[in-house]
């Protein structure tokens, strides 16, 4: 398998030749093979190894173990551990979608600050079938076919080509040692049904069915790409943008086949379910509306125009102390006896031009503000539009007030009147994390 | 079921109503409770039962069933015995080929000669789940995903949205009776693998499978006709038809993305299976090209000509008595008394202008002849663009010829000078079945 798996690096990811390596190792069979396999190529690499505390001391283990490992082979490896249960709980989102996120986001600190160029996955040919079929199980439609990408950014999943069985092969044939992960037993039904009963039973249909598969996926997804590319032309067609909407041509998108369809392609993405509402809004009288969770669609004369539900962004408010908020989002504030460059997630600001409590919320149709380094006042809409702000993008978006007056477009840019100055005699530095 | 079954028929095939419909039906389960849903919906039905003799008695008492049943009905029935095995040995086929070829061309026969409208089938949605699954286990594209279609001309398949436990539930609540077919316990060995092991346990993931089969289906056909949506574009821009071949430009098509994607989208069909050796052809010099089993793909300057393979198609010959031939074609020849009209699959000729025995032949590149009702000559290559006669359809005609001149482009046209006129003493009449 090393030489396959050479060659697969040599073709598909040269680009990681003389980069910095981070490999997310759960200490279990697929990663710990991968590990082995980057060490023998003489990558660069380290291990980070999340702890999310779900197991007790099988979790404990686990952490020892990969740092055992990257003790014998002689490569840096981060760990952390999480409180998973507890942020599920607080963002009200299940443990498995909380530990992705805790994941995900330490993953990236770790890239950012001791600058490692890719994160690298152990996912294999195998995940790729499953997911392909809890996709199918749920239903799905093209996207959902097309598998786990090879390269998504910074991540790399570089054993996408190899089965389960070709990675245990190495392993055992190489001595290796790995953890087993009891949950892998029980927790995702789904998941384990699959794995376990149904796709056992469906490769012994065919001898070369992961072959198969693999290039059924390409196939998929050169599909995929022509549709995308099919849409970037009707989008030219029949979008046009509004400072905070997108209109979209009744007669012209009437006069291309498949109409239906292609108001799926242009709207999926938005929260709409009922396709059949949406579809009889393109002959609907001026002014039929209907509803997403986050947007609306509006019928006017002969245009459906998108636009964010601002309502909703605005519901709620939540005061920020002199010590900053950790909740809903991570603001720290503390006083600093310099300024140093305001960043995207970092600004300084003058103390007495503040308030407290400050407060937070996100951003409504009619604020405005004064940019940074500007003069005059700007809307925020027209602010997002100018810095090509994607429009699903800007409900994430949260505002920092004093007395109403927006000071910082948080990860966006700082009102100017808050600015340091010759006057100031009080600086506070305020830094997001997210 | 019967309301729904009624409801589906009105919203997807109220063009069925006041038709006469021809029913496939083996006598089986799914067949026999099409039936009699349509017969409760009074429809104008009559049964059409293929006998394979593939299980002996048993075939013959599916057979008598069928005419049992339509007599209990008081409908009409067509039954007709066909030798299978003998079919597929003559016609190099399998088995299953052979039945599925004769029976189509039966039915086609019947609709025809008793001049039903439409026939119809009783596939389901657990069929349709099964073929998804046999081209996913073979490897596939979009193109095998999307299912069988529900309409197709002439056939209409009006119990796919229903699955095979409602269809039983049905029979059994009416107390329908019906046969069961021993070979669906054995003969398809992928299929019967697929039905009895691994979708009864994928079906148990989801309690709603069968329902977000369906959903996916639907958005997968949707993904379908955009991307022929999109080639239907790609093709104007990029492909010129000559006389006898289509000339893709290398130019334009190279400044589209996803060239190779386009490639395969266009030249998909013409046998080709060496895709890399295809987008390598893009770039390589003038002369050199690559050849499937019917088509040849020539690099020309700034050129990809796709042409037939003519050799290929000339290559056998077959000499015709004046009894007719019936192999590799059914040809019937025949004194006549009287001159008909002429027809697609039927002249009639000036006996004394032919001199037997006959010839029979694949057209070639340098062929001429002078069409019926014309006074000059034409090339059949232009006489096919003419006709706008698909690529790939133009292998498959047979020329019939005396002395080297052709008498009849088989099913297109005859040539002038073979035809019937006042000092004519012996008139023949030739049919063409296929």
């Amino acid at each position: 398998m090393l030489t396959s798996f050479k060659k697969n690096i040599e073709t598909n990811f040269s680009f990681l030749k003389g980069k910095k390596l981070l490999i997310a190792c759960s200490g279990g069979l697929d990663s710990v093979v991968l590990t082995h396999l980057l060490k023998s190529l003489n990558f660069e690499i380290a291990l980070a190894h999340c702890n999310f505390s779900l197991r007790g001391k099988e979790s404990d283990g686990d952490e020892m173990f990969v740092i055992g490992l990257a003790n014998n082979l002689e490569i840096s490896v981060f760990a952390e551990t999480f409180d998973t249960k507890k942020f599920a709980k607080e963002h009200k989102v299940s443990t498995q979608m909380a530990a992705r996120t805790l994941r995900y986001n330490w993953f990236e600190e770790i890239l950012n600050d001791f600058k490692y160029d890719y994160l690298l996955t152990a996912h294999h040919l195998d995940d790729d079938l499953e997911t392909f079929f809890i996709n199918l199980s749920r239903g799905t439609g093209l996207n959902g076919l097309t598998g786990i990408p090879k390269e998504n950014n910074k991540i790399i999943r570089p054993l996408l080509n190899f089965s389960r069985a070709e990675i245990l092969q190495y392993a055992e044939k190489n001595n290796l040692k790995w953890r087993e992960d009891s949950s892998n037993q029980k927790a995702d039904y789904l998941r384990n049904k699959l794995r376990l009963q149904v796709l056992p039973q469906f490769k012994e249909t065919n001898e070369s069915l992961l072959n198969n598969f693999q290039k059924t996926q390409r196939n998929l997804q050169s599909s995929q790409n022509l549709i995308e590319d099919y849409m970037a032309l009707v989008y030219n067609l029949v979008v046009s943008e509004a400072s905070d909407s997108y209109k979209i041509n009744v007669q012209k998108i009437k006069e291309l086949p498949h109409t239906e369809a292609l108001l799926y392609e242009l709207l999926n993405g938005f929260g709409f379910t009922e396709w059949e509402d949406v579809s009889n809004l393109m002959d609907a009288q001026t002014g039929k509306q209907i509803f997403s969770k986050t947007h609306q669609l509006l019928k006017n004369r002969d245009e459906l125009v998108l636009t964010e539900i601002s309502d909703v962004n605005t519901s709620e408010e939540f005061l920020v102390s002199k010590d900053g908020i950790t909740s809903p989002i991570n603001l720290k504030i503390e006083p600093s006896k310099y300024i140093g460059e305001t960043e995207k997630n970092l600004i300084y600001v003058d103390s007495e031009k503040l308030n407290f409590p400050l407060k937070l919320r996100k951003w409504s149709s009619g604020d405005t503000f004064q940019p940074f380094g500007m003069k005059g006042k700007k809307k925020l809409s027209k602010f997002f539009k100018d810095e090509k702000i994607p429009l699903n993008e800007k409900d994430k978006i949260w505002l920092l007030l004093s007395d109403e007056k927006i000071v910082w477009i948080i990860g966006h840019r700082m009102d100017d009147s808050f600015k340091v100055n010759e006057n100031t005699e009080k600086i506070l530095k305020i830094t997001y994390s997210n």
